[in-house]
């Protein structure tokens, strides 16, 4: 049986939580912590950076970072998971649902200012498949319009946008706010856990108390008050030390999950490109300004019909092979609170896409069994 | 040094972490999650629990299952942690605030009917220190004017109450709803890590939707529904495995910690007794109804100038005693919301009740120490 995704162990998670637990600091901001959060902002740039318990505890930090009121609008791609609307929803917000690219699951820039009114907050970019939205023409709409822009990077650790400068900067390094998941399906991960990159110094100070239960706990161990107490509204997003411990293993060897993880993508695209071209399959487009960070290599069918056909050829070979999300607009949550709309490319990305298996420990020639069941 | 509290390792917490690392589930709901939420189940008669990544995240989930809308009126008591609050002013509720009781830190039950109004959602006591509120009463007035208990059960693991007909209940299995903590400081700890218990059929459907995401996931696996999505506000409220496994070693030795601790408060009460009489100073009060968990041992001082004296002369001599709550209505973020009225108990354990180390690798000879120190 090849599964659709396996956990890889690089060999010393359970050795630095062995550390953690004999330090006899289990609770969450430790040394590991530290050590995480440094190595995210000298790596990428972050300004700032948080642990979370979880990405949809991160993007939850950031609708409370962007002041969401009942009332307020916030823009992104139906297509996505449920916790980047959550987040949102959770704070009041109505969210406005952006159509899919007709290239690629990512949200239509040009689609997003036709969006914007009086109440729109801000907008959130998916880069699905950890393959960037045009985060310029993104960043210039935010500007004119005075929004924020929260990056939904989950799936985006190790991926980067070119501007047309030739600036390149990693995802999440771009809008004010931006959050990463290390969920057991991730690139990098830590079961489950995630991060608040903050890129914009407002909202460095109000992060921090936030992630403390709304206490000013961090200026009080920095001596910057007498005594700490409740200052804000903010929940316990920080992850356990183990957590960290765990994740950090596994960022002690982010270059070579990463280039593994590319080596299976590219054999999976060279496999692929001459037959998904004669069946009008479609394959992961990368757009010039977009790095691939193997993240996910999927499968656009023509059909609903031949994506269950190839779902169950896979699988009657022992290959699990699986669908993503179902447009947010249609939801039974949020079928009578969207506009009406129609989004046709989510809806076609929702009934035709199919992700294969994609993990450090995929064989080569489990890849090339996997192409040779989906040309048959 | 003796230091305030000392996480407690049983021995076999790195095994289970291991072992929750090597099946390769690693993401929250497998194994070790299921084990810990059955033993709390079995042995505490909660009708259903869910793990969480806090307890601030189980008060999060119960303010959502009692619906709380913005001005929705809640009463709690004032002596507690940021996360009783904060908790539900996330959904935007108004906080009642109630003084404590003249003899325990816990709410002043007997204040708790004047505070109801029309906009009166949830009454949450705190069992402060493990030790029970008087449960009879706050069911008793919650029924008459249709209210939810919601239980911060945070320090209350393993205390239970006994009702005026001698029927005994665990804390936590009394209200509609109950949140625990097992953060390092707790008697039984995971790092971070808390526990909602449901014990109204009502909210258990809904409460395994929100721990999901929103989803109905855990429908879709039972064979329920044949697709899932999203259907309801939620969050990622579930923690990793690795938690869930660390927190089975602990379970498995709850007996012998909860011995140990209550060994260690007895050393403590015996000691002090006589001393704190002639002081007029006030030890741990458990009232007839109430159980002791052994979760605290503290002093309540005359005046802030004696707590002072007494937590500098424990720190000169290497020994680490600390002060705990200020009032919440008295906090730079709920002063101005608070309706003005006057709080004096509160007050008064905010500035005069300091904690004893307290933990299970303490030593008999480092509290005859201690309770030296304080008595010279």
């Amino acid at each position: 049986m090849i599964p659709f995704n396996k956990p890889y162990l690089t060999g010393k998670e359970a050795h630095y939580m062995y550390d953690a637990v004999y330090t006899g600091k289990l609770s969450g901001n430790g040394k590991f912590t530290k050590k995480c959060q440094q190595f995210f902002e000298s790596t990428y740039g972050f300004k700032k950076c948080l642990l979370t318990t979880s990405c949809t505890d991160a993007l939850e930090m950031a609708a409370i970072l962007a002041d969401i009121q009942p009332g307020d609008e916030v823009i992104m791609p139906s297509y996505t998971f449920v916790s980047t609307s959550n987040a949102f929803v959770l704070r009041g917000a109505h969210i406005r649902f952006a159509d899919s690219r007709k290239d690629h699951p990512g949200i239509d820039e040009d689609s997003i200012e036709s969006l914007i009114t009086d109440r729109t907050k801000a907008i959130v970019p998916v880069h699905y498949a950890g393959v960037a939205c045009d985060m310029e023409k993104i960043m210039a709409i935010a500007a004119k319009y005075n929004l924020l822009v929260i990056e939904d990077a989950a799936q985006a650790i190790d991926s980067y946008f070119t501007f047309s400068d030739g600036t390149v900067k990693a995802l999440g390094a771009i809008g004010h706010l931006a959050a990463f998941s290390f969920h057991e399906t991730k690139n990098i991960i830590s079961g489950e856990g995630g991060l608040l990159a903050i890129n914009d110094d407002r909202f460095s100070k109000r992060a921090e108390i936030i992630w403390e239960k709304g206490t000013n706990r961090s200026a009080f161990f920095r001596g910057e008050v007498d005594k700490y107490g409740w200052v804000d509204i903010g929940s316990s997003f920080l992850p356990s030390e183990t957590i960290a411990a765990f994740l950090w293993a596994q960022l002690e060897n982010l270059d070579d999950i990463q280039s593994r993880r590319k080596q299976h993508w590219n054999t999976y695209y060279e496999g692929l490109k001459e037959w998904a071209e004669k069946n009008n399959v479609g394959l992961p487009q990368i757009p010039n300004f977009a790095t691939n960070n193997a993240h996910m290599f999927y499968l656009v069918c023509e059909s609903i019909e031949q994506r269950s056909a190839i779902i169950e050829r896979l699988k009657s070979n022992n290959i699990s092979a699986v669908f993503h999300y179902l447009s947010l607009h249609k939801s039974p949550f949020y079928n009578e609170k969207h506009d009406g709309r129609e989004l046709p490319a989510s809806d076609f990305y929702s009934e035709c896409l199919v992700r294969l298996p994609m993990y450090y420990e995929l064989k080569q020639n489990e890849i090339e069994q996997i192409i040779e069941v989906i040309k048959a």
